[in-house]
């Protein structure tokens, strides 16, 4: 691992730090969790709690909340840092200094010899093409982007710059990878979405797809996730919005901005969801509806109409939040609610 | 983007057509939306709804349901196609004409020099195999079929004529893909099964399975799929059955012909469905139970029993749809429910 | 297919025997399952049902439990091994003499010519790299452990003895996989996790993650599953425990020893599950909760706290499996409880 002197860490996030504690003397080379806080290390404190361990480890610096202060007694052995937001400034600190990941190693070739790629492809000079990765016909890479290896970019497609494709992706042709964007390994962008025309005789004939997957800036998509192209318009999730391992986006899906879709999420073709939208794990919207901006669903709820008001919902029929939560604990009671209305009849 | 007269459109399709309406000048050279017609561009009406948005736009050609017919003014600038079924009208259009997908593209190299192609194969000469895909001992690829780029295909496999197999694809050993087929990226057919020995100690034994996965002709399985090989008979899918994104099928399951299975759909193992099939999403299906003819379940819903009656079903534990929606229905009212009833006891 | 004498497997197994009858003349040249009961195959019989079936078949060697042997004609003119497993039994005999799967194939070649293995990787002489794998630097593959073709072994991983990784995997940088492990294609093993730290505008930062993702020996991982790595301590998964297809497991998830977990299980971050955990499919953990030993949890439910007391559970909440099953029956009787309630009601 990495190693970077307290001093140094000191200095190159001054903007996000309100106050310091301790001598900052030595260097930090690794990471803990409050768990397991091993010696030299960083660890960081979002609120008190923890604060015992921490003041018994023997960690080298901490990052704490600035309310985390007044607990800290002046003659700590630890260096302290305190801040408002002390996992935005870990979330700085790790892709710094220990961003372990190796698609950024700075001693990789910029291009694999086994990579295929088309001569009418427009590849930035400082892009990373990994081994067995196909870059097809006309498609364009920006700058400092990375393709992992054995990923496939079909023709016509853009990736943006600083944009990290991982190993195994398949991006299909015309779709669109904006800037800062980050793509897992077995993600599928751009496969045919699910649409057919169907015969009296009731054969199914598939409706070739011409429309795009557009990710805008700063998204990014987990593992094993699907996001089909448009039936004839797009695709298209908004900027920043952060989309968790094997979701489901059918074709035509449109999804705001910041959103936060955790996993195995499921959106049938059509349908449109607003900004800052937060679903639980495996939720569910389906096909053409609307929910408007600021919405938040629970984990295995499903939507099947529109919501055009902001807050929090649940459960399936989707009811808001504190109804939901009401009916949930109601249904745990209903044999006994059954065997009580079996009593009353006996004596109506 | 391609172009065709309208003129050879109308000649093209003539078997389909009812009836045409104005002069048929002019090239097309986009498929639009009802959301957004371009210029130049065909756009499809399956219903009166949006005539009035066709009337006044800048499209060319209008692919429209007999029954609009009644509504386009005599004096329209555009032309017009009558079609008993505008939707499959479209599909065979764009098939013919605006087919974007890269992987049929007539500039393709047959066999691309970094595909690893077993001496024993057998591969049609029109078919394509992409760059880094791998083909197994004795494998066979018939007419003009493709094979994406890194996608594997293990020995003794079988793939038809005319079949599709996206890039990044795993089709395991001596498994079967019929003719006119398209498998999309990220999809496993002929992994081996969830089956385990258990020993006295509750260790697990992975049993070897050794049957196959068979797709009949004309069968479409989505991206990031998963449909398991079965233990010593077969996992068949019938001909015609659409199957969208992350659905899973365990070992031994059958399903019969022109099914439509939607995303994120999960079958245990040994358990057989019939013909014309309909699922919405996320439906399960336990294991070892079979489902007759024209079924149709609702999304979300889990079939635990044998179903012997055609019909539409919903709901975990299952009911006939016009039951499940009641109960949906009353499941939000369960609070409310349990308040009456609890004042009720008190009078009582 | 192989072929092997009934004498051979009679001696091969004899610890497993308990006792046998009929000559043993032959060879077997496949293996049958009772709904299809070949010429000259084993077949197996782990209850009395299907003894008819089989007495009346062509089979050459019966793999029958103990229990079955009262029920054998002593003219029978099979072969007959009676033991105590004979699941087992039989997934040791397909997995010695029926093994179809090509990935142990004698005659592949131990280093494709088309994979790129990084100078600094530490490659037993008897391992197998497929063609087209990437084996990055430092990285380490034990004694007969098997590299499917175009699969992605990021720089620092570890995998044991006797290991196969399945086509089109993915093992991200640094994580540990044990002896005698299996994955299936399209699994992501140490993806990145699902954590970002947020600003006052509500914009979201990726969390690097740091730690590893540890598969114990003997552990299966199915296709197209997804297991992240940790955010600074690491995800483990327990000795022996088998995950079947499409399952996700978010960072720091722990999973003790033996479990078996079915398909499209979904488990959010950094909760802990102890050992015999079964889960049917589609089960749902949320995050930060801990399971105790010997729980079992029924298909499609969800567990939102912590379990301390072994048994078995279901439902959404969950309930003790026997509450649960009387919550199902109830909940397909709400419309008529609602009936009788309304109409109690207007008699009170």
């Amino acid at each position: 691992m990495p190693s970077v002197s307290c001093l140094e860490l000191q200095q190159q996030f001054k903007d996000q730090i309100t106050s310091s504690l301790g001598s900052f003397t030595g260097d930090v080379d690794n990471v803990s969790s409050l768990e397991n806080i091993r010696a030299n290390s960083i660890v960081y404190l979002t609120q008190e709690k923890g604060m015992d361990k921490v003041l018994h480890s023997s960690a080298l610096l901490v990052i704490a909340h600035e309310k985390c202060k007044s607990l800290v007694p002046t003659a700590s052995h630890l260096s302290w840092i305190f801040c408002k937001n002390p996992e935005l400034l870990m979330a700085n600190i790790k892709k710094t200094y220990f961003l372990a990941t190796p698609y950024r190693a700075p001693h990789m070739s910029l291009r694999a010899p086994s990579a295929i790629i088309h001569e009418s492809a427009l590849v930035a000079e400082s892009a990373v093409i990994g081994p067995g990765a196909f870059i097809g016909e006309k498609v364009y890479v920006g700058q400092n982007s990375f393709v992992g290896a054995n990923s496939i970019i079909e023709e016509n497609a853009k990736i943006g710059d600083n944009t990290t494709i991982h190993p195994l992706v398949y991006i299909g042709h015309s779709c669109e990878i904006g800037d800062n964007c980050e793509i897992l390994p077995h993600t599928c962008i751009g496969s045919e979405g699910y649409g057919y025309a169907h015969d009296e005789r009731w054969n199914h004939y598939r409706i070739p797809h011409s429309g795009k997957v557009i990710l805008k800036n700063d998204v990014h998509v987990g593992a094993n996730c699907s996001i089909d192209r448009g039936s004839i318009e797009d695709t298209v999730i908004g900027q920043g919005t952060k989309i968790d391992n094997q979701c489901h986006l059918a074709h035509n899906s449109i999804i705001g901005k910041n959103g936060l879709i955790t996993a195995q999420f499921g959106m049938a073709g059509s349908s449109t969801i607003g900004d800052n939208f937060v679903s639980g794990g495996k939720a569910s919207v389906t096909g053409h509806i609307t929910i408007t901006n600021n919405v938040q669903i629970s984990g295995m709820s499903g939507v099947t109409k529109s919501i055009t008001e902001p807050g929090q919902y649940g459960g399936f029929p989707l009811q808001k939040l504190q109804d939901y939560l009401k009916t949930k604990a109601a249904l745990a009671k209903l044999p006994e609610l059954r065997e009580q209305l079996r009593n009353l009849l006996k004596k109506n």
